[in-house]
């Protein structure tokens, strides 16, 4: 165990119980407030479930012109930095959002010995290494349950309560803003165009949705739920990405009508690539689920992801996974587990890489595919298409055809093949004169 | 906080990074084998994530005559107290089933300064005082993780990650074996007999299928859940009890035609009495679940469990709640958990019931009623029953009545109100001419 020994830091020692545990809080957006509030409200339970009383001993804000009701004068502060700096600080909590300066602020925290609580997804997605070698270094704990699908306790659950398993797969709707989205379209027949500007006016989209809608939100989570379930680093850009906004109402109702729906997925899974390597791999893409599936009937805004792993088998977690609640009840959690171990000790389990295992090529993931075409209406056309996925060796599963106006429709479904050879597959299809446009290739999972 | 530092040991010293942990496993029955199993096939990754190799230095069994493949010869013992009391002993993991002789061992286990895992419900139901106060006196960890639905992380959620909000109510499914034999009812007509008979022949009930059938084994869950969960000791004792062996095949199919499933529920509650107290209640019986909710499809012997916290809003959590490798799943998550505050000091969440609400008697819980009678076929019946609910303020939702050959099938659905009022009307009802037999009262919920 030598190679591990090097950079960590002696346990720092425990502040003893009843100690007053002294917190930062960096933002007061409507997490921030929340988290104000309860901690503040629940006083008493706060310091009976930690061992000693959490007292928030300033507020980081960007500007004090704002009116804050509720949060005394003398706690707020421009000056976050001298804010973490404080003797008399234990624990910083950020709830800024965005990546560089909540980057430098988180740093900071851990380097100067402050345990750190963060909802910020793209942050611990973009930076994981740095944060958690600050951390190891400096003895201290970093927390982030938040990040990943609010109060749904997919962190815990990765780090801890399957850390004596072995994980194979993880896969759901961690993006609450694309399901309420599809979920829209799916049920009222909506353009995607007119279910993204219904989501912005109800405020489940925000004002520029590109993180939402192209993915970038639900990949940050990807990276973080394959990192811990996999013990392995895998980083943001490590996660293949397509996003909701090329999905149109046409594929939504040929998806419906062949018993599917559409769902943003995001899913990682240990796989062996094709020369026997085992490695690991994390993506998100518009995926169908079949209709009797869990995942299809998860509506509105709500999370659900399923874990399956080699003794605990297949496990579900559904609930709320975003707005300001449901983060805050994450957060707050996250600061009783940390001011827990500053007042008796101990250190939360860190981002354990041991495994580092090798990230796939996406070529290599096994997939299926659901392939609509516009074909000439005139025999031997199926004959053709068929060859295609039989010379690279792929099978179909389904295939379904409709007379379109002179023109026909012709949906292929495979069964599961490397993304490369679909992918090739796809490219040939496009070039055949039996084929007169691909209109859409969506994956299929589940 | 001074009263709560009485009887608190200093934290135990740190072994170190890098220190074998030794591991004493009382039982080698389906899980004892499994944990066997799985930390040493898994060796490296256990000490990676532990932060130090795990090592099984005794085996504790009842008879030395048996083949145990795989066990070296050495490592069995049939004195499980000498074992424990080995100073190369850490942890104690006890798989062993039963109450007295296992509480005994734990009891020793904790005062003797070793961290216990333990996956035994009733135990930990019936004896949480003492078992908490001996881990507490001691400063070491008690962990039961596999306690409640195997690898679902109900423990671990409502001790860590909801240990920030405010927890409402707790309701779900965690027997496998009267779900199996609910389902079987259910989806072939078979009676309570035959579908136990099933169950039984299938190895989803043990030889003597009472702590099963009658609501025990959920009722030790209920009471493990409402004391994590509402921070108040709730004792098995505590937790009212019905079981399904009165349930017929005629009640299920009357609950399928009205669009319910019947389950068995156990449900703890956070609730105000009619003095307007706070307090706590937990109880399990068959209750009528709407077809279109999630519980209702949760089929064979799996578990699903929902939680509503203030904050988080609802979550709800699904899989397979039993079995030798679920449950051993959870067992080495505990094991990684206690292992690395063997490692790196500091503690576990204990027991915290600081709340100390009062437990409500269960007059005072609120739910809905489903009545079916037997009534004559005559004009006036259904005014004095109407009369009946309504003369103790009860306001019926639905009616739904039908010719019986000569009688009349009359099924009533109420709304909600104390229990102490329903039952009151049920036996009122029994009481009155014109109802000739109250044919089952089934509880409403979700």
């Amino acid at each position: 165990m030598t190679e591990q020994q090097v950079g960590k830091a002696q346990p720092r020692a425990a502040k003893g119980e009843g100690a007053t545990v002294g917190v930062a809080l960096l933002g007061y957006g409507t997490v921030g407030a929340e988290v104000f509030r309860l901690l503040g409200e629940n006083r008493d339970a706060f310091a009976a479930r930690i061992g000693g009383p959490a007292e928030i001993r300033g507020v980081a804000v960007s500007t004090l012109d704002k009116e804050r009701p509720g949060v005394p004068r003398e706690l707020l502060t421009t000056d976050a930095k001298a804010l973490i700096a404080r003797d008399d600080i234990d624990l910083v909590v950020e709830v800024i959002g965005g990546i560089d300066y909540p980057r430098e602020l988180v740093l900071e925290a851990l380097k100067s010995g402050k345990s750190v609580v963060t909802a910020n997804k793209a942050l611990v997605a973009a930076h994981a290494d740095e944060l958690a070698d600050a951390a190891e270094a400096a003895g201290v704990d970093l927390y982030f349950e938040a990040a990943v699908a609010a109060a749904i306790p997919v962190v815990g659950m990765l780090r801890r309560s399957l850390a004596g398993d072995q994980i194979q797969r993880i896969s759901g709707i961690v993006n609450g803003t694309t399901n309420f989205i599809l979920d829209a379209m799916e049920s009222t027949g909506a353009s995607y165009d007119d279910a993204l500007a219904e989501a912005t006016r109800l405020g489940y989209a925000e004002a520029d949705p590109t993180a939402d809608v192209e993915g970038h939100d639900a990949a940050s989570k990807a990276a973080i739920m394959a990192s811990l379930g996999f013990h392995t680093r895998v980083k943001f850009e490590d996660v293949y990405c397509e996003g909701i906004s090329s999905v149109t109402a046409d594929d939504i109702k040929a998806a419906n009508e062949a018993g599917y729906s559409i769902k943003l997925l995001a899913i990682c899974e240990r796989i062996q690539d094709e020369s026997g390597v085992e490695s690991v791999t994390a993506r998100v893409h518009p995926t169908l689920v079949p209709q009797e599936h869990p995942l299809a009937s998860v509506s509105k805004s709500f999370n659900a992801i399923f874990v399956e792993a080699e003794a605990a088998g297949s496990l579900m977690f559904y609930g709320n996974g975003a707005g300001g609640n449901p983060t805050a009840s994450a957060v707050l959690g996250d600061v009783v587990g940390a001011s827990r171990n500053i007042v008796h000790g101990g250190r939360a389990p860190g981002e354990n890489t041991y495994a580092n295992l090798p990230i796939a090529d996406f070529g290599q993931v096994q997939t299926r595919y659901h392939i609509d075409m516009e074909v000439p209406d005139r025999t031997g056309v199926l004959a053709t298409i068929s060859n295609t996925f039989a010379a690279q060796g792929v099978s179909i599963r389904t295939v379904r055809q409709e007379e379109f106006g002179g023109t026909a429709r012709l949906i292929v479904v495979t069964h599961s093949a490397r993304e490369h050879v679909l992918a090739a597959i796809v490219e040939q299809l496009g070039n055949l004169e039996d084929v007169i446009n691909v209109n859409s290739v969506i994956r299929l999972d589940h």
